[in-house]
């Protein structure tokens, strides 16, 4: 595929991408920036929740630059302060498997006001294992 | 109280948090700068899941400065091209019913390898009412 083409279909899939996840943006926009958008989910898991997207376009977040990751952070902040919320969660799924159903990074603020309403988190922990965790610390450390 | 006992309160409340998080950063730091830690997480939802923590004490996302956040996000990244992981969660829990259990903001990057490892996801998706969006919309708006 030449360059041309290639940035046609990007550009193609980008707007397709960010339509799946915000059919809502004209009516609930709640922020833009140069860098970021935030809206209301229009499928929410509790009154409030709110996304959190980088214009620029990547599926998952080590698709993103630092620099487009900047403000988001500080815009989830905004949401938390503006919709009045104690309880939170902040969660950013990449993947299938992780529950990623729209492939343009986004993050989701999502207030849990009481157990029955907003994420559910399941919590499988591990048997903890201090020699297994060292051999994957020294491999890790050793790619950081 | 006076100022300064309630520094050395502070002080020590910090302490007190960032261990109960990281019992292990000695042996498990994976990564440190001026404003952020990285570390193996000794309780692990699946292979590889790790923690970031600003160093500026706060317990809830709100209480962190912008700029305590910046590098939050980057280093993220860089846990999950070590780890290689594919399918990840990103996630920032804030409060008791959100599954916060250490006051100390501190965000988890946790390897989803297949069903039974990893986060949990639960979504109790509520039926869009489009009105009430509406009105919610206006209302966290004029707050932003």
């Amino acid at each position: 595929m030449s360059k041309p083409s290639h940035k046609v279909f990007l550009k193609w899939h980008i707007i397709k991408e960010i339509l799946k996840l915000s059919r809502d943006i004209p009516s609930f926009k709640l922020f833009e920036s140069d860098k970021v958008l935030a809206f209301l989910d229009i499928n929410p898991l509790s009154k409030g929740h709110a996304l959190v997207i980088p214009k620029y376009h990547g599926e998952k977040l080590t698709d993103i630059p630092d620099d487009a990751l900047t403000e988001i952070l500080p815009v989830v902040k905004k949401l938390v302060k503006a919709t009045g919320a104690e309880n939170y969660n902040v969660l950013q799924n990449n993947g299938r498997l992780a529950h990623q159903e729209v492939d343009h990074v986004h993050f989701h603020m999502i207030p849990k006001p009481n157990l029955t309403e907003g994420l559910g988190v399941g919590w499988p922990q591990q048997k903890t294992d201090m020699d297994a965790l060292k051999t994957l610390f020294a491999d890790i450390k050793s790619k950081m």
